[in-house]
């Protein structure tokens, strides 16, 4: 185990976020001692919301693996870009026709949100964006029939790669970078962390204020910056996309080696 | 017919470009006209080239085009972006080797110039991004994994986008933009119109140097430009993207309802 803490003084927050893609999950895998990190957390009293910038999945589809997992959560503990995006879009743009660049996890929460469908590209008042990994030319030619017809762009978040089982593979900055330069236009609202949609989203569904929470993640970017700027703690992973001793833009309040930690950091009597 | 001339001194080019979209064909539909145009300025002995920035067809899939319209033309007077971009690479690079973002006619253009393919993305020095109308993501993620692995980036073109029957696709720029913004990567060479390659090409074709030629065609930006730039005079056609009476930033010498007008030209002793 490595731990660096930034300070000594224990730390209490009621609730922890925890980011799922590298620090839960690799790929289809779990990581090992997450399950049980998690139990931990949990009978320490913690209360515990699942949060990813995926914007191609639905929560029930989210909660399904995580239940695959041995890890039981409810839907309103699982907050998603694409679930954040439809909430957005229902209560600020209701009266707002929508065409999708994206997945059936995407289409799934905004159904579920209400959040009405444009029947052709022409009629969108916004264009939401999100990874689309069996796009064909038709769907990124009629996102750009909307966007040249004046949709305004929301994306579910702007990675540009994600891994998988071959390496890295194109994502949402893509099908971003297609669509703006084609139809000269600018995305603009990107939902994923950082985001305060988030963090809001996450802190609700607790019912929690952000400085009585804490952040668990792979990814200074997206995790550790959204601890940083609505005044979570926060501790970095190195089981995803952050190594070990690189410059950060933010510094994490723990680096951990995995999620696993974390229950040396209760036993040690820092996260109590 | 309406024939605004920025000079009345009568030009005698031996050599005329002719661009395709918009020019001669609209779609798949032969503009009114522009057969008998084409036999006319054949009957006073001008040499004629064929040149688009399509990058997605080969010069034999154009030849059986223009022969279906009854048009007669050997492929080696006909200079598409495809093939100038296959030449291109054969000249400069031989022992490079190829990814393709495109269709057949381009891979068919680099196979006839001898260009070596890279077996997987991540072996390429060169990405060559054109139109690719039956697109997956497979294939976006592909060009992707070239960039991201260091491929240098050649682009056919880079048309925002391209009239069809449903009005206006996303072109080439699409592509471009998709693989730029992900993979953090810039576009080194953009072969088509007006570029010197293209240029180049056409005069080889003909044995002439630009200013024994006349460039037909409908786009300011690329047909009028190519005129200006390398000192070809230039000819407007209003059946393609450009309208009448509209701001351009390269005058063409002479501003022509459609192809057909160049007869008239003729008889009235402007081109001789």
């Amino acid at each position: 185990m490595r731990i660096m803490a930034s300070h000594d003084t224990p730390v209490s927050p009621a609730g922890i976020l925890i980011d799922l893609d590298g620090t839960v999950f690799r790929g289809n895998e779990l990581i090992e001692g997450a399950r049980e990190a998690i139990k931990t957390l949990r009978r320490m009293g913690k209360k515990i919301v699942f949060l990813s910038n995926r914007g191609n999945i639905s929560r029930a589809m989210c909660r399904k693996k995580l239940l695959g997992a041995g890890i039981e959560t409810d839907v309103n503990d699982i907050v998603l870009s694409s679930s954040v995006t439809a909430a957005f879009l229902k209560k600020h743009y209701r009266f707002s026709k929508v065409w999708v660049l994206g997945e059936q996890g995407l289409v799934d929460e905004l159904r579920l949100a209400g959040v009405q469908n444009a029947s052709e590209p022409k009629e969108a008042d916004w264009l939401v964006i999100s990874l689309h990994e069996t796009l064909t030319y038709d769907d990124l030619n009629q996102a750009f029939q909307a966007a040249a017809g004046g949709a305004r762009i929301i994306a579910t978040n702007k990675d540009r790669s994600f891994p998988n089982e071959d390496g890295n593979a194109i994502d949402v900055a893509g099908m971003i970078g297609a669509i703006e330069t084609s139809a000269q236009a600018k995305t603009e609202l990107v939902v994923g962390k950082p985001s305060w949609l988030m963090a809001e989203a996450a802190c609700t569904a607790m019912g929690l204020s952000a400085h009585e929470c804490m952040i668990i993640g792979d990814s200074i970017e997206s995790d550790i910056a959204m601890g940083k700027l609505y005044g979570m703690k926060s501790a970095l992973v190195l089981t995803g996309s952050a190594k070990q001793g690189e410059q950060r833009l933010y510094t994490p309040d723990y680096v951990l080696d995995s999620i696993k930690d974390v229950t040396k950091l209760a036993e040690e009597g820092i996260l109590i």
